[in-house]
């Protein structure tokens, strides 16, 4: 059985452990070196092992890792073992890239889905799913059991939009509005913020160092 | 003058910063005191007024600070007081939504061309920009002084045409391949990668953390 308690640093470097280890699996690698896995990721060796020791010691000195294993040990961590059902509210450009993105799915995390408010979108499929009217939202987040809304809607409309959801059950916001969503505190839902526009900003402070 | 000397961490939380003294001056607040700013930012007061006397001396007792002023300094430390040209390349979903975020455009991040391989996106218009073969991106990156490539494009092909544009003269790379690009070591150019499946992971550990 994997050990429970791993801390918060292990956890956020979790994501691109797997997202590795799935690149090795693509490509039939059996096991790996921490060594070798060391110079892919641009990580230490040590780290790498200390790290994958929080998921018990099937690391073997002459053997590395089960690439397979290990890559279902962390899936399982990060709660990808089971599906998670998403919505996606907001059918512009970013909603409908989200929706294409065939490798979330893969995942488990499959669309149930699309929302909009505009007309000239509503009723146009996506991946055979169709964009409905944003007022038909509610019905399928209260009966559907929905975990996920991914918001691609402008800033002004995330506030009232995430606490509506709140409201009807939901239990993960992935808000891709430009502004942190700050929705009920009391509440058990989880919020991610994604700011494309600090990554562009980090960017753009890195390029103007190198002058 | 600015002093020069800021430490990485600081470095990290300024888009931040820019972002929320960016809307408090599109409400036209023209002063805020570090507790009202640590109120919105869900940060302490005296981190803030660290990180914020990095950028000397503005912030006074019983005044608090000049919204306007210290919008303007961060934006000269990100490298925002100078228009940066950008291209598109991968005229997608993804490569549209980005296109079509008015944003960045709004912070001097200027689209300077649109590619992708698929001639049915090839002559389409996005903001009125024609998406162009890509056969066409070498000629303006070696001409136009092209500053950054945001990359929206398969794994795949990301490598390849990563190089390429290192060597016709680019200076950052955004990258939303999901890949973490890691190309010749020696160039000064600067990569950001965005890894969204990343981002999603996160959010599935800490629902699966909350059940």
């Amino acid at each position: 059985m994997i050990e429970k308690k791993i801390s918060v640093a292990v956890i956020k470097r979790l994501p691109r452990y797997y997202r590795y280890l799935g690149d090795l699996l693509e490509n039939d690698v059996v096991r790996i070196s921490s060594k070798e896995l060391s110079k892919k990721m641009d990580v230490t060796a040590s780290q790498i092992r200390q790290d994958l020791n929080n998921f018990g010691g099937f690391g073997q000195q002459g053997y590395g890792y089960n690439v397979e294993y290990l890559y279902h040990e962390i899936g399982k961590i990060l709660g990808l073992e089971r599906k998670h059902k998403l919505i996606i509210v907001g059918a512009g450009n970013l909603g409908q890239a989200l929706a294409n993105y065939t490798d979330f799915e893969k995942r488990g995390f499959i669309i149930e889905g699309i929302f909009d408010v505009n007309p000239r979108l509503v009723g146009m499929t996506v991946r055979g799913i169709e964009i409905k009217d944003i007022g038909e939202m509610e019905k399928l987040v209260l009966n559907g059991d929905i975990d996920i809304a991914v918001l691609t809607i402008p800033k002004q409309k995330a506030v009232k939009i995430g606490n509506d959801l709140i409201n009807w059950g939901i239990r993960g916001i992935w808000n891709f509005a430009p502004i942190d969503l700050k929705l009920k505190l009391s509440s058990d839902v989880v919020i991610e913020n994604v700011h494309l526009s600090d990554s562009l900003m980090t960017l753009s402070y890195n390029i103007s160092c190198k002058e």
